[in-house]
């Protein structure tokens, strides 16, 4: 949770001075350059500023640069210069616990969107900032972390009959998005599946797990919601700002993705309320179970305690007690409280409670 | 519930890649083409690619062509290219998982709904996409499984005197989309019924299987309300559009079927908040039972715990204990033990516990 | 309930078939024609289609014809047709399940509202759908129960210095609106004194049927909200469409109709907010009861537990116990006994129990 | 509660015809009528019809007339004709429980509005209907009660050198519909105050009362919310339409008021929120009260049952039990219940319950 | 929490008579004033009449005027007649406790924001409230207390080489809300931590004080918020009005500023979420201990209760019991006793009590 926020240690600076807001998790940086065309691809990687500023020189029909890792300062800001970027943007890209959102420049538009990655083997997704500037005639990609998942993007460049490769940068920033909002269905489903165990074990046996659990999927909702919400805005800027930076032809592509995303927050909307449904079960079971514990109590008192004061009264010592001289005096008393526990045990039942 | 999303297979598969989406029930396709016009009618059906193509190269004044079960890809994309198709269209159609919505394209508009069936005897309905492709002189519609609901339509087309022969794609297209409204209300309707057995049966004997029916009801409200509430947008959309392939003359009868949906928006909204009552009285029911069981416990106690005592009393083994040695020393016990019971329940009487 | 919604036997009819939906209360229709003008007014009344074809030849300044009972569609389709309604309008009439709605065709203007009406000394009031056709100068009204609540209407009219004898069709159909509107605060008001009985009730003796009525209020103010909130909506339509049916001169009265309609949902929404105060406050005091229960039942286990400790100690047999063979030892016993339950007495006071 | 609405009376009746609505408060009307300009200032009060005319006939700069009481029908007539008022405007000034709303008219602006007044040493504000005519040179405002709060008004215009003389009826206006305004924050720091006594008890001593504390003030806070609410609307429609009758100069302090209504707006809702908690707060410490009690209990029965046992066993007379004969079998008896009292008192000490 | 609202002891007040609304904290007032440009820059500090009027009359490119405490309402007149503000707007300044809002005049524009601060080591911050006035080419500010969160602002101000020497006093502005905002960073950060460690003791060991401070931090994300959401309004207020004042290389940060905020008001509705969630747990883990505590009574009461009866009936005084004279009967009673203790335990453990 410590991380949920842009850190204070900002304050006070210049805005607009570079410094690496969120936890570092990648002490350096890759950067990855693509170039591609119809009958063009190449990838080349490096950490080196020289070499960096070679390949960016290059002119290439659609050029991809790829970023993972933000320690590097210096290359963010050899690429900011190189691409004529806004202090801005480059502080933004930095600043890695922002929200999602779009803005757009002269000569480019940028989006900073969250991937939901599951990290480790861990059972709860982490976001990872991705942040994109279309350019007329090329793509930056800025993430932290190693996402593997851009790992089939790679690969359809790759495939000259691919369709990506005839068409820019705004597709090629498209397809990315695809594959982020295709892996929100991801967590999506596996959150759903556990949903489903939750509610099988609520029905079979409640305990306070259980409650744990279901606000545990509760607050993994709020997360896929952070990450979906506002992106949604954002890419209703793009497609109205960007006659520059989008084609026309990729309209439609992202109003593809845009229903896919009401469809996720619709979605969300839906687990939330079964979730809610699902803690009134649990905290009514609860009492239910008080209601029973309490039951057998009271049975037990109802029933034991009349016996116990028979066999006190004829544990009395008054010397004139004529029962007690009786010859079947003992097997009377104990008939007694044969009699009574049997009357108890009738109006239990009638009242259903057995 | 694993069905609710579309599946995560298709992460990083090219988009616009055709797959299906979502699980397949039929694992064949059925075509049926209807020709008709105000003097001719005929009904051919075919799962045979050439059969598909000459019935199609027919030119009658209104063509609706309706596939039934979506697992031959290559019958559709051969009406895709007959009816040039974009290929995001066909990618919606396979992709059963969607959320009702419409899409306008140049030739035609798509639009996506959910039917609500009850199939083999279950008591919740299962959610049928059909897609509907409303072209100029041509209506295509899409499911997966048989739907039964089509018949009457069917049966209309073949009476010459009915107005649907005079009518275009678009009256088509409406009078389906009718019939699958009209659905949610005979939904709405068992779900009625079953929350007035309910009603009762909360005011009788409420057990834990009342709250699993409160909420079983509350998501089948969900599951409708997520059928119709982007569907209203959807045929907002459609009449926007549609100057080209919706007549001004059904504009009227669109807006009857968007307030029918309304109708039942508000009903879910209403037995919603009926639902959420129940659940109160439910829980509030609980609680007082726990506060009968209590009561009993108590009286129980405080009636026979003092006459226990007394018996102990009694039952000391004190040298000197001029009681005990009375000749109606036991009668006055007995006594004593009546007149406390006595008081007890005189006192309960007055707190109104009896 | 079970009329709640429109019924499913519609399902797969031709749209724009007449047939009833909803139950018939009225097995037959009466049509009462009145003609009026400054000078003029008579009243009418019929069964018969050749007696109601000769009367809606005339032509009165205004004609008001109100058709009671929805039976005979013969004579509603002679209606139509003499007034050229639209199909769907008949068909809207025809449905009194609907909700309140307004729809503007060439010749005249359709509104559908919902009278709120004790019927037989029922303790909760019925809606009645009254269907109104407002034309250039003839206002058509179609209910299907006897709405006795018109009478003042009609006193209205054959007063010649009544200002509704001057004006159009449309200041009538604003009188008939008002009057329905004012209907809905007596049902208001009467619930209004059923909560404050409530209230009453509530502070005074909480009991399972408060939680009930609780409940019967929230329904019905559910049911005057599906009353008021869509007609606010259909107010609007008629006064932004009706430059053509509505006279300028009543846009204010409308206004003020519909502002008493603000009113009326502000007044529901409040009466809601106080009702779901009310069941907390009934659900804390069942709380608060069993704490009180529980509180008797510990307070009487507390203080004669240790006592019958105690009498069962002295009631041991060992050979060598002392105090049996004291003089005092009983009222000794005794003593200790009354020592203890003071203790105990003094302990609970200082709780604040007693 | 009983006049929270409309009353029924009116049903059937004339709309625009002349009638109290809402209980009479004040059996006759004082008029009090103000001239003011720059140099001048006069006050005048009377009952009479005649005189009444008379003083409305001068024509000073600015003219403020002051309705007390609204029983006299004749006079409000008088100046209705007088300065040419809508019919409307008059029922809606004699209806003293409709919502506050403006309405704009051809000569003049109308405004409804409510004050909140502490009457007679009540603990709940009453809302008092001021109704505002502006038009372009005088103001005409109407209350059912004696308002003393406008006093502080006539102050200033007194006094020569105030800005107010300089400025027409809408800057007066203005300072009334201010000082209504600052009412609301006196009523909302009464309220505050008793919200701040009511948390210091809720943690000291929660009790049944505490609760309906809570529940009073929610609804004081809905009752402001309904005087402020639409009042903001209201403001809006007074400066949208208002060209004619308020000068732009105006608009800044307009805008002032309006603000001022936002922040009483936004204070009701946290103070709504507030009450929200200490109903949870309250409701969990009557649970933790209950867990209390049933600790106390369980530890009572749990220490004392198993003495009571013991001691029942060595009461039993079975022939052959050395224990009985032992010597030291009485303090061993007693010495064993201590033993077991001891781990009892261990084992809820390290269940913390003690 | 008296001072959450405006002191009605304006009520009847002259409008736009200068009086402090609020309480003072600072019985005096500081005034600094900045000059600076590119290559300019001195700070004088004043709580002088005559030295401040020639401070004023100096034209250097920049002027930041900063008002610390708010007492001295001579300094303020004149500075207020040094440029030429509108009454109004001196009244907003006097009055710490408005809302944040905007307002834009002929001359300036005018801005009331809250700090969030933390003073003298307590543990929620306070807010302060500071007023901006924007003018073409001064800026000032107004706060009641001393701001130390503006010393960077200063140090900023004394390097040549920072880019705000180079702009005007809209950047100062922006400057300065962005540090504002910065500190709603800081506030949410030490409230995130408490909520952390909440969350711990929520799990590990919950008390009514986790409840308390469940309920602080709850107010706690009231408060930031009433500070946040209004500035957001505030501030598109400003970039819409202000092509005068605000340089349009300004909107960028401005929009950096606004996104910042938005930020914040999303993470304050998780939080409360959160602690909503939080909520539930607790109350359901109250519940659970109930349920605990009421099954050890049950179980106490279910084994002893059943042997203190066989104890009971072996004491029974009755001539003829056979058991009694046996010669294991001691032994075999209480073997029947552990048979009996050993059943129940047996049955408690089967229903997983134990």
């Amino acid at each position: 949770m410590k991380k949920r926020m842009k850190t204070s240690t900002r304050t006070g600076l210049t805005p607009g001075s570079l410094a690496q807001a969120g936890s570092l998790k990648n002490t350096t940086s890759r950067i990855i350059i693509h170039s591609y065309g119809k009958s063009l691809y190449s990838e080349k990687e490096t950490a080196d500023l020289l070499k960096l500023q070679e390949y960016l020189n290059q002119d290439p029909p659609v050029l991809w640069v790829h970023v993972e890792g933000l320690a590097r300062i210096d290359l963010l800001r050899a690429i900011g210069k190189h691409f004529n970027l806004h202090d801005l943007t480059i502080e933004d890209i930095l600043n890695t616990k922002q929200r999602p959102r779009q803005e757009t420049f002269e000569d480019y538009s940028y989006l900073a969107c969250k991937a939901l990655l599951f990290n480790n083997g861990k059972n709860s997704p982490e976001d990872e900032q991705i942040s994109l500037v279309i350019g007329k005639n090329y793509l930056l990609t800025f993430s932290e972390a190693d996402i593997t998942s851009l790992q089939p993007l790679k690969k359809r460049l790759e495939s000259e009959r691919d369709i990506i490769r005839k068409r820019g940068p705004d597709y090629l920033a498209y397809s990315l998005i695809d594959i982020i909002v295709d892996g929100y269905f991801s967590v999506l489903e596996y959150m759903g599946e556990r949903l489903e165990i939750l509610e099988d074990e609520l029905l079979s046996r409640p305990e306070q797990e259980t409650l744990q659990e279901i606000h545990f999927l509760k607050r993994e909702m709020l997360k896929i919601r952070q990450a979906t919400w506002p992106l949604r805005e954002a890419l209703i800027g793009l497609e109205k700002s960007d006659s520059l930076f989008v084609h026309p032809d990729n309209a439609l592509h992202m109003r593809d993705v845009y229903s896919h995303l009401v469809q996720i927050i619709e979605a969300i909307e839906i687990n939330r309320d079964i979730l809610s449904g699902m803690l009134e079960i649990y905290l009514s079971s609860v009492n239910n179970r008080l209601n029973e514990v309490m039951k057998i109590l009271t049975m037990f008192a109802a029933i034991f305690i009349p016996l116990t004061l028979i066999s006190g009264i004829y544990g009395m010592n008054f010397r004139h007690m004529p029962e007690l001289s009786w010859y079947y005096g003992y097997p009377f008393a104990i008939g007694l409280m044969g009699a009574v526990a049997l009357v108890m045990l009738i109006y239990f039942r009638r009242k259903k409670w057995l």
